[in-house]
């Protein structure tokens, strides 16, 4: 490992404990490095708040003079909540840049490097690139697409089942297999279950992680307003609740919902709630990311329609079998195999008993492929 | 790794490219070492022929006088197709007996150690012993309860599809896994599918490996008789075929198909095939392995029977969905999660772009647990 991926590494490092806690802003890490010692650092804690450039040079302080500084994302070159930190960077007297990721907008990718080049300042890009990238792929495919990353999870048995049956589904996985699951809620900025899972599991869908867990938003697809008052998510006000609906919806269902000041309704024109719709409103809404947990009349609306971007599947070395019992993706499902979406494995690994596996959509079709 | 241990792996490593070529004998390795220098080695090549520990001493010649002898089964201790291999080591002088797994049999075990001992041979036992079980998993299965040891064998997607709800199912994994996968028809005694699987996709079930593969006995579930006469099966003569049926088929199907020379039909009682009574009878025939490759009803059955002690199973990251398309285990299937079979997860890997779980029946169920 060279000089400069080293110092990038602990940049990512820092970075990474800071994954969805950012949102709708990515999760970036700065070390300031003068000769040889390091004399700053600094994340992007919060949005509206400091980025990680301005938290390290602060730190730095006079030491900034002369100085390196390595960013897991290219510095931005625009006035926002904050002053461009390529401006920071030039005006701290930085002498050399060191650059992770490109900033995943096109319209301003190259424009904050640019500006630290023309003031002088060495750059240097793509250094760890692809492990950087890893921090912001939710972020970058909402700045790409305007609408969240969906990762789906499923849990179910060697045999692909999530149910016995006659409908026994707690629990096929073990109990680390299903805190591990809880990481994701934590991570994302909304999670999203069908009308059934209300209707059988009344869902709580809140974040029980060790310490305290970030709770996402609770968005539900329910074509004919069904969810009932006295659901938890209606009746406990833990996390907002978005509930998506079909044109058959009754004004007085929809008020009765949306008395309850954490419930909104979304009602749309169709029959039957359209992914693509509600995609595109969650991503107006600033929801970066999306955990689909269930049922599989959802998650096969979301395989059609194209939209899973990640797949976490937690299987248990057990055997269910049965013609009629339930898997994790239904409905109608694919045609032809040749039209069913690639992914790739990303890892595999034993998570108590059960074996996890990730697979991410494949780099050639990912929308940011030509970064 | 102690001494010990060293030269026993030796033996294992051997005794480890033999698997499946020795049935229904198990697979064993021996070296013959000598003041630290290796004199003699061997391995059981086939059933009938001599036994390792003959190869090894053959090989040492008058150097086993005074030598050490290290042997990954306890050494027989009676009169079968050849002389007790105990005795041999004794005739030859041996002086000390290092040992990894013990006889499977109860009714023998421990009997080949005490004559040596009595011969004033010093032996060590259950060195590497657990890796060395591992060789002759099916052997010590067979030998306990005079059943095939059974794996079943299943492809599916991420979401445990083994074909879409139009019935396409080729492939839905790659070439590399499709590859491994046929590496475990050439460990194999038998390997079995039902009549479904006979009339879609007429199957060769033969061995496509690299060099040359053993084909094992191609064993079909066919409760009514319906195995075509055009089938590869019956016009194929390239390896046995067993058909088990129930009592409706008539006499005349019967003999028509027994009249190709490699067909074999097995006729039961009861009017569905049994897995019990199968599976007895595959034991008296001294089928040692059994591989489960299809359809799911089968699988089901077996699953059901408690028989099924090893999953291969191969992922690939692919989504299909479908709430009508086929999985790996169909049929009835359990009722309650409590009734399904426990596994533990041996390995998983990555092969191609697939990934390939080995589940193995929890050990404290083991039916050889006492040893």
């Amino acid at each position: 490992m060279s000089r400069d991926e080293r110092y990038m590494k602990t940049a990512i490092q820092m970075a990474s404990e800071t994954v969805g806690q950012t949102s709708p802003n990515p999760s970036v890490g700065a070390v300031v490095i003068k000769d040889n010692e390091l004399v700053g650092l600094g994340v992007h804690v919060k949005a509206g708040e400091s980025h990680a450039e301005v938290h390290a040079l602060k730190m730095a302080g006079e030491k900034a003079e002369g100085a390196e500084i390595y960013v897991t994302l290219e510095p931005c070159s625009h006035y926002g909540k904050t002053p461009p930190c390529a401006k920071a960077i030039i005006d701290a007297g930085i002498k050399r840049v060191v650059i992770a990721s490109h900033d995943p907008n096109p319209e301003v990718s190259g424009k904050g490097i640019n500006m630290m080049r023309e003031a002088g300042i060495e750059v240097r890009t793509d250094v760890l690139k692809e492990e950087a990238d890893q921090l912001n792929l939710d972020f970058f495919h909402f700045i790409q697409t305007g609408e969240p990353y969906v990762r789906l999870k499923t849990a179910m048995s060697l045999d692909g089942k999530i149910a016995t049956h006659t409908g026994e589904s707690q629990w096929i996985t073990g109990e680390e297999a299903r805190e591990d699951g809880h990481t994701y809620r934590h991570l994302s900025d909304a999670i999203l279950v069908g009308i059934q899972t209300v209707l059988s599991d009344n869902p709580k869908l809140t974040t029980r992680i060790e310490g305290k867990g970030r709770n996402p938003i609770r968005v539900v697809f329910d074509s004919k307003l069904r969810t009932p008052r006295s659901s938890y998510l209606v009746q406990n006000e833990e996390a907002p609740t978005w509930i998506f609906t079909g044109k058959q919806a009754s004004k007085e269902a929809v008020q009765e919902l949306q008395a309850f000041n954490h419930v909104i309704v979304i009602q749309q024109e169709g029959e039957q709630v359209d992914v693509h719709q509600a995609l595109q409103y969650l991503g107006e809404q600033k929801v970066t990311s999306l955990l689909v947990e269930g049922g599989g009349t959802i998650a096969d609306a979301f395989v059609r329609a194209g939209k899973v971007e990640e797949i976490i599947t937690y299987m248990a070395p057990k055997l269910i079998g049965g013609k009629d019992a339930s898997t994790p993706v239904s409905g109608k499902g694919i045609s032809e195999l040749k039209s069913a979406p690639e992914y790739q494995v990303v890892s595999h690994d034993q998570i108590g008993e059960d074996i996890k596996i990730v697979s991410a959509r494949r780099r050639e079709n990912h929308v940011y492929r030509d970064y």
